[in-house]
């Protein structure tokens, strides 16, 4: 039952106000998890279709169902050790162009138009280098015929062609990458990734219960933390979010919350000196000792790790005698046997010592860009880690974050203390959007 | 141990002359059951591979590996009643690019060059008609330059492209399609359809116990065979080979036997009066009773029964007295309800009297192109059914088939009896290559 409708009217006035306001060209990305079966699928075309009854137009690059890539990729396995990168990316491709089709049709089944497209068909042009090309342009012609067809535009991600003709993929992460450049080519107003949190939160709720989610964070900062452990979304995007200016906003495919939006450092955001913590189990310490001190050692032996194809993340060198040092670094932990192989190779040439490992490391790391405008952080966080009986093993600082390596069954706890002793774990939210 | 190697080398170059004199392009298709599983798709790289030592250039083409289909298809009828003809195909398009990818790394695995293309990349260029395109061109530059780099060309069946970057697919039995067309596009010596098979039978072994594979048989009986209810090929892949006179050898992908080769007809096959007994059970007759004897009240009838969508296939017009006449008719079964309803509209607007239906009936036919010059196979037909007991209700004929609508629990009987009356059970099988 309706009761005053005058009011009502006004109010209705008001609302189509905001819409009109809001109209805008906005690129959606859902993961695995949020088309991973039929139900999935129809609330995705249910969001979408909502957004677009509000007046805004939408692209949506859509991931392949969760679990079909590991179903292709483990009958890829079974029949080669080493499947053809041009092979592995024709079967994978299969995954998003099944999904689009799915969402298209999902989308019909709620009365909106929709046109599916596969990375080529769409003019995703890469180079060569399969299983992990890079995007080298976008057509956008046919997107905006069919935004102008008044449809809803829907993209496989993760995939492009070259200009010969032959099927990419864009490596892990591929998606969101997919939904940045596109953003970015049809000039959206804003990229929004869709996955199963909420947004980007001060730390992992599940190590840290009170983490708060942050409503905005920069570029550099999420750079860090992706780099430093936090699982939100795939580094390669999040730089050419930076590189094009692109605004994303990271939030659920399952609620409405607001998520975190993801874009330049303002001045705003330096009032807050560390926006997040995370934390880094993966790694493992390698220690050469005895290297003889000698100009042009320390890049053999890095040169003899690299060919071995290690990634190598902190290093520290100590000079213990006149004329020798150790050398420490870290390694991922499941390179960890060839990174050895490798390393005892290059000892032996450089005539060090002896080479140990250690697995059970952490590595907590703080991140803000407020660290450039405050001092005494470091002091702060090496303090906050003694009181708590935490040793540092290794540092590695950047401009915005400070990493510690520590005993691997206290990183947790590190992990904790620095949540609490940088205030980040205080609702109300610390930062806000400007 | 080798002994008496002068007698091994003149065995030897007899053998390289036999590879050198079979030495050919052959186009191969395999269905869904043959690469069924990472098994199955292993057994016929084998067979590819084995086949390549030999000398023969290969372009295999793929069907989506059983079930996907199907899978997919009950994904999409989930989450619409009817899904779009174009979002359908760039669905279901993916079974088959799955199965090319994981074919191609199979046949590397044991260390033969291969490349696999989807149906657009290859350049086959179908109309618009999504859902049961048409093939309208087929570039072969592209498969050209493959095979001359010594690949296996591996091509995924049942799909195509339109020359505005549409995928689309072929329908029922389009991977067949796709094999001949492309055994005519690159001249290709021989079509080989892998299924599983042996190839065609006289009769339908599970109902006809005796029945012989024919080692050679005409398109036009196949064609005649396939549209009485003998499940081999689709017709339009026949039809597609009879236009261009693309020979087709119909053979099984488990084993080595020798299968049927699908071929123009030739004085030799004429011998046999019947090389084939068909049974479908499928079908249902529907009778109009007193239709008003007067011109154009048969096309009315059948106009609005077109145009309902229903297929029809035998027709008999009996007149029963001076001014009307009974009509009858077979439809599919799975097509009976709405040819009701049509019929019964037709019915009324021609002022016929009433209409009926009968769900049990079977159809069996006799088919061989030596009917041409041989009398007396209808009577012989007749005969023997009668001498069975089997009671005939409707009759058709084509110059090279004979059909006979029987009772329905009466069908199997009647093509026994009718396989067994012409002498098709009698091994050594009845027709050889000529």
């Amino acid at each position: 039952m309706r009761v005053g409708n005058g009011r009502d009217r006004s109010l209705l006035l008001m609302n189509q106000k905001e819409e009109q306001k809001q109209m805008a060209l906005i690129v959606q990305k859902y993961g695995g998890t949020s088309v991973a079966n039929v139900d999935r699928i129809k609330n995705v075309a249910e969001r979408v279709v909502a957004r677009k009854r509000k007046g805004d137009k939408l692209v949506v690059v859509v991931s392949a169902l969760a679990g079909t890539t590991d179903q292709l990729l483990k009958m890829a396995n079974s029949i080669s050790d080493r499947p053809s990168g041009r092979e592995m990316d024709m079967l994978l491709a299969t995954g998003e162009q099944a999904s689009v089709a799915l969402l298209a049709m999902a989308i019909h089944a709620l009365g909106e138009k929709a046109i599916s497209f596969t990375g080529p068909q769409v003019g995703i042009i890469t180079d060569e280098s399969h299983t992990k090309a890079r995007i080298i342009d976008i057509g956008t012609s046919r997107i905006e015929k069919a935004l102008k067809e008044n449809n809803v535009v829907i993209v496989a991600g993760f995939q492009g062609g070259t200009v010969s003709g032959e099927i990419t993929t864009l490596g892990r992460g591929g998606s969101d990458l997919t939904a940045v450049a596109l953003a970015k080519a049809v000039n959206a107003e804003l990229c929004e990734i869709y996955t199963d949190v909420e947004g980007i939160y001060t730390a992992d709720p599940r190590i840290v219960p009170d983490a708060q989610k942050l409503d905005v964070i920069s570029y550099d900062e999420i750079l860090e933390l992706a780099s430093l452990g936090a699982k939100v979304m795939q580094s390669r995007s999040i730089e050419v979010g930076k590189k094009f200016n692109v605004p994303i906003l990271v939030r659920s495919s399952l609620n409405n919350a607001q998520g975190t939006l993801i874009t330049k450092e303002n001045k705003k955001m330096e009032e807050v000196v560390v926006s997040g913590v995370a934390l880094h189990e993966g790694e493992a310490k390698v220690t050469i000792f005895k290297v003889p001190d000698r100009p042009g050692t320390a890049a053999k032996i890095f040169k003899i790790i690299a060919e071995a194809g290690i990634n190598v993340d902190m290093i520290i060198q100590n000079k213990t005698e006149t004329n020798a040092t150790d050398i420490s670094f870290t390694v991922y932990k499941n390179e960890l046997r060839r990174a050895i192989d490798a390393v005892e190779k290059a000892a032996c040439e450089v005539g060090a010592k002896n080479v140990t490992c250690d697995e059970n490391i952490a590595k907590v790391s703080i991140v803000g860009v407020g660290m450039k405008s405050h001092t005494g952080v470091a002091a702060k966080m090496f303090d906050v880690l003694a009181k708590n009986k935490i040793n540092i093993d290794m540092i590695s600082t950047s401009e915005i974050k400070i990493s510690c390596v520590v005993e691997g069954d206290k990183g947790k706890d590190a992990m904790r203390v620095m949540h609490e002793a940088f205030g980040l774990g205080q609702g109300p939210k610390k930062r806000k959007k400007k």
